[in-house]
């Protein structure tokens, strides 16, 4: 891989990258389709990297979807597909980490021990095999794609990582390939995360500033789901994400949220409203 | 710093780096000429890294010798001194740490926290700021080669991390940039490091494959030196850092010995004896 990388760039191509660990969805296709306008030359990566993973049923169960995935990624302007063996990424005597600090510490990170660690150490090794110019990231995992931000700045690895919108089905759930785990009930119900975060949007923008307020609304709505339990819900300053008190600064509300096995994630942007 | 590695690789130019905290000696002026002769552009990088020092007093005093650094460098062939600001380093916000596991634990890694932690996250940094095809270091500081090494391996970072041999005074001390701060009499014991590794090698080249006996007699000379405390005396495998307990494989005696307020380290090869 980073041989033909560094052929590229010797031509003078400019190499985007979208890293995926496959189970492609239109919100992958999305970030493709922005990455091939943006780039001369298309990587996508698959790999399933199981040091992200905190659970192994959660492993175990992760789709894999490859036929499909390459018929996507042909279908999209993709150049290169990139897709180690877990034993080419982690020989025998691994023993590097890269660790994000305090933004990986919340959210998710709270609740999911090692996972970001897991996430910036593929990412950078990634990146060391792709040699990007762009590299493309979904909004739906929001605090990775600070986190990832965060370590390409605090490590000077010269990347433009960019965050795009989440893409969402009809009915508002963001396109994730854990939602192929829900039962049909659970699916109708999965749509309470979109809902819960909308209503403390409508809030914020009649002139709501109390986080407390605004936290509570939404999950009235996600609790209003039958059997969805939620594991967090945070309004965080939208770059930091550090956890805010009243909303005077650009935030974002974070959710996670199961419905029965399954963990499902999501986020808003949420706007302080003007001074009156 | 980017910019111009960037503009050097696109003229076809392999870069060589030497990394280090300035107070340039013989030593460093042996990396200096290696590096030169295996590289088209040679870089330097001059920065007194506040992220591996784990005594404040050890930073305060870490003698700084700008001038005659600058004149070292010029004399031998250097095309760019790069000397980063620590605030340019560590910018507000900075969070990021490369860790390396087991290999980072024993030796200096069980007395100085942090220090490792410290030295591959700068060094990546700096990698990432230099790009190098080659990057050169002392043997000297040999876990540290070694853990470098380790990271460049584990990160994928293609770069060719070369070990040099410690360059010595006359009477066997290792040069270091830390011998200024001995006083006379301190200087003419500090001998005792190389004295007991000799020891131990000597030993072993006749016959002795017992580490604990090695150790017992190294140690013994190292401590017949007056106000010789040691810190550790340890003889770890050569490539992994692991104890050993027998000398059947090949091996490096390490020690760290502190003569009244200063700390000195050195280390040494022991081959296994041969079958008889």
């Amino acid at each position: 891989m980073r041989e033909d990388s560094l052929a590229a760039r010797g031509r003078g191509r400019r190499i985007g990258f979208v890293p995926t660990m496959g189970a492609l969805h239109a919100g992958h296709l999305a970030l493709l389709d922005y990455a091939r306008a943006h780039c001369d030359r298309l990587v996508v990566s698959i790999f399933v990297n199981p040091l992200q993973f905190d659970r192994k049923d959660d492993l175990e169960r992760y789709p894999r979807t490859w036929e499909s995935d390459l018929a996507a990624c042909a279908g999209h302007g993709v150049d290169v597909v990139y897709y180690p063996r877990a034993e080419a990424m982690y020989p025998p005597g691994f023993q590097t980490t890269v660790s994000v600090g305090p933004m990986t510490q919340g959210l998710c990170g709270a609740f999911r021990p090692g996972h970001f660690d897991g996430v910036t150490t593929v990412v950078l090794k990634l990146f060391n095999a792709v040699l990007p110019h762009l590299a493309v990231f979904g909004e739906k995992d929001y605090q990775q794609l600070k986190v990832i931000q965060r370590m390409v700045r605090d490590l000077d690895l010269g990347v433009e990582v960019v965050g795009r919108p989440t893409v969402r089905e009809d009915d508002g759930l963001a396109l994730s390939s854990r939602n192929l785990h829900l039962s049909a009930p659970e699916r109708r119900r999965a749509t309470c995360l979109w809902r819960g975060l909308n209503r403390a949007r409508e809030l914020a923008a009649s002139g709501e500033r109390e986080v407390a307020r605004l936290v509570a609304a939404a999950q009235e709505v996600i609790e209003s789901a039958e059997g969805a339990r939620v594991e967090y819900l945070e309004v965080v300053e939208a770059e930091t994400l550090e956890p805010l008190v009243h909303l005077d600064r650009p935030a974002r509300m974070c959710t996670a949220v199961w419905l029965g096995s399954t963990r499902l994630i999501d986020n808003l942007a949420l706007e302080p409203p003007a001074e009156g």
